[in-house]
Order: C-alpha cells, then sequence, then structure tokens
C-alpha cells in the first residue's frame, strides 16, 4: 500500500479505515494479516506499543499528521489503521444474530460489540443495508468487527437456505410470545438465530411465520425500544457464554 | 411567549425544545401546562392532528418555517414545540435509574426512553452532567422525558440522604457479584435504584461499598458495553412491569 494513494472512504473501496486507538490495537491484534498500513500523529500517546506490535507483523507505520486527518474526516483521532476488506462466511455450528436492513452507522457499531460481549462470532446483515466496512461502524463498534465472522445475504431466503438447521426468533412488537428467560434457555444447546429489523420499520410481517416470533415485554407508554437495546436483551438472554 | 424573541438553545434558558413530531405530541399530551407554543413547517403532514391538539390546551402554533429551520439547528426537523423547563421530584415509593455524571446526549435520551419502556419514572442525576434539557437528548428520548420524573443532585450523598430507604444496586465491571435474573427478581417487592456510571469512566471505585454492587456477565474480547447497553439489560431484569 502507498499512503499518498489513500482517499476519504467511499463504499466502493476494496480498503476502510479504523479510526481511533482501540479500533485500531483490535486490528493489529485480531487481523494483522489484513492491515495495510498505519497513519498516526506524532503526538500519539502509545507510540511506543504501536510500533512493537507493526514490526511484529511487518507492518508499515506512518507518522502523516496532516493525511492523518484530512482522511478521518476531522474527527479527533491520533491514529487510524488501513485494512483491506475481507470474505467472511458464519459458522454453520454457531449461534448467529441477523440484521435486516438495518440503517444506521452507530447502531450497527454498537450491535457488533454488543454480539461480542456476549460471546457471538456471527453476524448475518440481510438485503439493503449500512455499509458495515464503514470507518464511522469500525469506530462505533470498538474494532469488535476483527473478532467477528460478518456476512451479507441478499434476501432472508437465502439466509435461509445457507443454515437450514438454525432455530429461528425473530424480534418483534406482533411477536406471539413473550421473551422470557425461560424460553431463551431452552434453546441454549441448539444453533439459532436471534433476527432484528430495521431501526424505524422493525421487521415485516411475514417474519412472525419463520420461526418463533418474539416481543420483549414493554410499556405502552413508549412507541418501541432503541433497536441496540432490543438486540442486547435478546442477546443477554440467549447468549452462549456463562 | 413571544415567538420573535426565542433563541437558538443554551443551557441557561428558562425553556427548550421538542425537535420532530413524535417529542412534540408527547410534550402536548404529557405536559400540556409547560408547553409555550409550536413552530411548525407548512409541509408539515400532521398539521390537523396538531392544532386539534394545541387548540384543546391553548397552546399557539406558530406556521414559522424560517424561524423553525433556524432554531432547530437544521436538522431535518417540521415540527418543534418550545416548553418551559420544570422542577421534578423523584417519587419515594418507586424505583429509580441514577445516572453519574452522564456526558452523552444521545446516550441520555436513549437511556430515558429504555426507563420509561420497562415501567420506571423516575431518573436521578448525579453530578456534572449532560443538560438533560437540551433539545437533542428530548430528541433522542423521543419524548419520554415528559412521562418522566427527573431531578439532579449534585452529590451521591444527597441523593442517598433524600432516599434512604432504596435498596442501592451499582453497576460495575468490578462488581462482586454476577447480575443473574434471581438476584434481580429478589428485590422486585421493594423499593431500589440501579446506579451507572459515566460512558467512558464507569463508577468510582467506592461505588463497590454502597450497596450490591452488580457485574453484568461479559466476554473478556471486549473492553465493556455501551452504557446503554447495560441499562437497558438492568432495568429490563429489574422491571418492575411484567
Amino acid at each position: 500500500m502507498d499512503r499518498y494513494e489513500l482517499k476519504a472512504y467511499k463504499k466502493n473501496f476494496e480498503y476502510s479505515y479504523s479510526p481511533g486507538a482501540f479500533p485500531t490495537f483490535e486490528l493489529l491484534n485480531k487481523r494483522p494479516q489484513e492491515a495495510l498500513g498505519v497513519l498516526v500523529s506524532p503526538t500519539f500517546t502509545e507510540m511506543e506499543k504501536l510500533k512493537n506490535v507493526c514490526a511484529k507483523h511487518g507492518i508499515e507505520v506512518w507518522e502523516d499528521e496532516k493525511r492523518l486527518s484530512r482522511l478521518s474526516d476531522k474527527e479527533n483521532v491520533f491514529v487510524m489503521g488501513v485494512f483491506r476488506k475481507y470474505a467472511q462466511e458464519l459458522s454453520a455450528a454457531d449461534p448467529h444474530i441477523v440484521l435486516v436492513s438495518p440503517s444506521n452507522m452507530g447502531n450497527a457499531g454498537t450491535i457488533l460489540r454488543t454480539a461480542l460481549a456476549f460471546g457471538y462470532h456471527d453476524i448475518a446483515i440481510i438485503g439493503n443495508a449500512v455499509d458495515i466496512c464503514h470507518p464511522k461502524v469500525v469506530r462505533s463498534s470498538m474494532g469488535a468487527m476483527f473478532s467477528l465472522r460478518i456476512q451479507n445475504f441478499e434476501t432472508f431466503e437465502e439466509y435461509r437456505a445457507a443454515f437450514p438447521d438454525h432455530a429461528i426468533y425473530t424480534f418483534m412488537l406482533t411477536g406471539k410470545k413473550q421473551l422470557t428467560v425461560e424460553e431463551a434457555m431452552k434453546q441454549s444447546a441448539t444453533p439459532f438465530s436471534l433476527v432484528f429489523g430495521n431501526e424505524a420499520t422493525g421487521l415485516p410481517p411475514e417474519y412472525e411465520n419463520y420461526g418463533t416470533s418474539l416481543k420483549i415485554p414493554q410499556s405502552d407508554e413508549v412507541d418501541s425500544l432503541n433497536i441496540t437495546i432490543a438486540v442486547g436483551i435478546g442477546a443477554y438472554l440467549f447468549r452462549p457464554i456463562g
């Protein structure tokens, strides 16, 4: 990689960025083989640690404040990795978090971080969705994405055909069962998929019939939960870790 | 209120704004006595509904696209209420969500919305904190704040002295007990306080000794949960509603 060729991120690029120290160290430690270089400000406080891990993996470190500031979109960023986008297939033996048409980058990142926190390593993204490799998603995931397998599917049917043995749980305001601890506990031995809809529109009605539809009990004083909270509660109750 | 005197929001104002349709209708339906008027674009799609509810409570409707656009800070806002800030005292008989030095407006709003969703009506804010009346908080709470009592305290000691009978649960990465459903269930009959720290720093160590300190079980593959997710899970498991 030639740092002089780096440009402000666009979706069709074959590379992306990890803005911030935490996401960049996650990249360097979890996916060093995809790291193409690191832009850093001379004032970065963890320079020695950065140079050590980069030397270990033969990754270039570019002290280039100007380029960093321009490419990181004016945020307060002192270090940013450059990484090659990579293809990932989900594990058929493990539980999945399935996001149908997620549209907000901050929410997507928070969901990735939350999934990893509760021991999930497989994320399916269905349909028209946020660009999951966008630097804003990387940043709001705190680099969690470098520990995850993330796979895109055009339709839910395509996903379903690839993983026919997963028990499907769809989270909907019109869910037929209340989400309870008992319901969640029953399933922990078999591979399962927790399916969540778009921030504004939720899941379309046909998702009531794809498996077990669950409603998180909530007061009628609010319209709905924020999607990240719904995923957090579902992922926590079903969690594969102790 | 004279609409020509309205200015871009500042923390020291005696009034604030509710940007967006959902937050504005929440204001008009839940706290009409504090509504000072409503700025609306002539293109707003729910104009009749808006005028009806305002007429019912004698609230002025100002069709003034220019002022709306200027005061709503360029967001895509078609309607925005103006409301008088009001003092609120927490209920001693009910459970509380306690936020120590929350610093992010979007997170604060999401937490208010989540609290209300699980049947909490009382929120304590401790110490140096985000301006909870800021229009961005109102908007990200989806107007939930108009259904809540929210009270500020300078210190946790001051809060504790005001509500000495509440059982205290502090959520910390260093919590001595794991958060479990059983632990949460035990407490549903007595008034309790769920205490959460700042986004970046969590709760200071002395909070381990204020009551029962709880750790939400999570993988060591992540640094921590996002604060809104931690509140969501805690509020859900302890929830006063069924």
